[in-house]
């Protein structure tokens, strides 16, 4: 049995407690600076405010100032935070981690350097530990369809944990899998990261579609519409999966099309997509959901460094085959109105 | 200006029309045996029943005694019956086509022969045809995401044309497409037929995922497993594909993702799966769908064939990497109960 700190308790960092607990590991909960509000009701009753259910017996809660101390004991660290925490978790495993434990991210997102260069969220974690704890360290990354809450109510979830450390990578997926949480270890970290995170980009387009619905006669929906702006988002992150070096035929399973239905099922990102489809600019549906954290809006960015960046020719990215990616960087990051260029779809093969 | 004969009044043959006639071709629609009740409506004020709106003005519409005379004139002959009519039609068209004629053909689904080899509905279709006529004809087959309501309402679809004769998909991909009607030709219609046939089989997973509902304290969805459902339906549809001879990284695009994304929006394949995750055997949905065709159901069939014909070995598929399928074939061929094996899933790589 291992002991495993959770850092960051939100939704998904929570849920991660449930398959842990099952199999009887020991599960200490830390909140960030901004969780004192749930690790005060974890503490007082175990409930957890946002998934409404209480987290099972013989998880412990704590405020991040015990951060420092409830880390030392711990065999594996669950790295909870979103993707606006990144660079503070990084940070604060380098300077609280030892040799030989593991760390488990939950965070999705791609990072991009000054070139345009992909900088992928474990390696990026990993290239911040000290070299004395990076050897016999690994940081394995989570990836795949998973509602927090739907974990938390123990539904069948399939999800992959990804590592240029294979061993560790199979290691992490025997430890946290359970009769309903099926984790399939991959050392194709880059593959995964991709899917992940570009899903969350092209979940814009899908919740565009849903709202540029107009009334009609016969009550039709958008699902064509829908369905053609997924199947190309799945098509562009494929090409770009290739042109990165990772394993294109993931664009069809879990990191790919599977992630891209959980995300397209409802969320901020499809409230965002659907505000853009009525006619919104991003500025106006940013006024909507003001205080509301879009990691869409991040990926979206850092695509566009990438495309607009000077690495792009070495990964040697051709952007006329990601007409729809072009979109939603035209839309989110130069503020333009919605166009989509049905005719440039599907070139990439 | 084509003149284009639609034989069967059902939904997506009739569907057809809106782009045909946006774009200035003469559109006969002549019903089946089945659908002089629509015809008679159709003649009376141009209201389609199902469609639940009127055909544009300048078509015409017909009985079904009246197709020799009519099918004389035209240039294209669209097919649109339902695959339960595949043979029907086939013969239809041999009796009554000539040569020059082309066919458009909107029928989903897939034949196997007596060893278990898959028979594509195009090559079926073609092969009927007399040798004199099938010189200077071609069959093209149309697949993707396309509900036929949304068709009619001019939403922005995205759909495939695809024939072994690259110049026919091209040709009538120019005659069809319209500013909101995006038609992608292709000559690998085995790709297409596959993807858009094996979507409908598993639509029937995502369907139960959603009937596997149990009420649940934080009111949580089953958006994880029918996500895990999706992934893996892409994945064997892939893998399948690739074994056949086809590009599998369709199966991330309009004939895999895409048309299974448009499938698990709704309808009756849906509700079939629905059923079944609510814990009735085949048996007991077939029951409750009385009267209801269902051509999902007819697909697994027909894969329950291929996977236990002698041909499978010549496809040299390995049936260990559809565990999603044979766990498909099982409940709907062998009235088993729903059992979904996930520790078999993603190895078809």
């Amino acid at each position: 049995m291992a002991r495993v700190v959770i850092v960051g308790s939100g939704l998904m960092g929570t849920a991660m407690a449930w398959p842990l607990l099952d199999n009887g590991h020991s599960v200490a909960i830390v909140g960030t600076h901004l969780d004192d509000w749930i690790i005060d009701s974890l503490l007082a009753n175990r409930y957890h405010p946002t998934l409404m259910r209480k987290v099972p017996p013989k998880a412990t809660f704590h405020y991040i100032h015990e951060l420092p101390s409830v880390i030392q004991d711990a065999d594996i660290v669950v790295n909870g935070v979103s993707s606006f925490g990144i660079h503070w978790i990084a940070d604060t495993l380098s300077a609280h981690l030892s040799r030989g434990q593991q760390v488990v991210s939950l965070t999705k997102g791609l990072l991009s350097d000054e070139q345009g260069r992909v900088v992928y969220f474990p390696d990026y974690i990993y290239d911040k530990l000290s070299p004395s704890v990076r050897e016999g360290s690994a940081v394995v990354a989570v990836g795949g369809p998973c509602i927090a809450g739907e974990l938390a109510a123990r539904r069948e979830t399939c999800v992959m944990f990804g590592s240029r450390n294979r061993a560790a990578a199979k290691r992490c997926a025997a430890l946290f899998g359970t009769s309903y949480y099926h984790v399939f270890p991959t050392d194709d970290v880059m593959t995964l990261e991709l899917g992940v995170a570009l899903k969350n980009a092209y979940t814009v387009a899908v919740g565009i579609a849903y709202g540029m619905h107009t009334p009609d006669e016969a009550d039709m929906g958008m699902h064509n519409t829908a369905a053609a702006l997924f199947a190309q988002g799945c098509h562009e992150m494929g090409y770009i999966i290739k042109k990165l070096g990772g394993d294109e035929r993931q664009s069809s399973a879990l990191p790919g099309a599977g992630d891209l239905f959980v995300t397209s099922a409802g969320g901020r990102t499809m409230t965002l997509g659907r505000l853009l489809g009525e006619g919104k600019s991003y500025g106006q549906a940013k006024e909507v959901l003001e205080g509301v954290t879009l990691e869409s809006v991040q990926i979206i960015n850092e695509m566009a460094t990438v495309l607009e960046g000077t690495w792009i020719g070495e990964y040697s990215i051709d952007a006329g085959h990601l007409p729809l990616l072009r979109t939603l960087v035209d839309v989110i990051v130069h503020n333009k109105p919605v166009e989509f260029r049905y005719e440039s779809f599907f070139t990439a093969h």
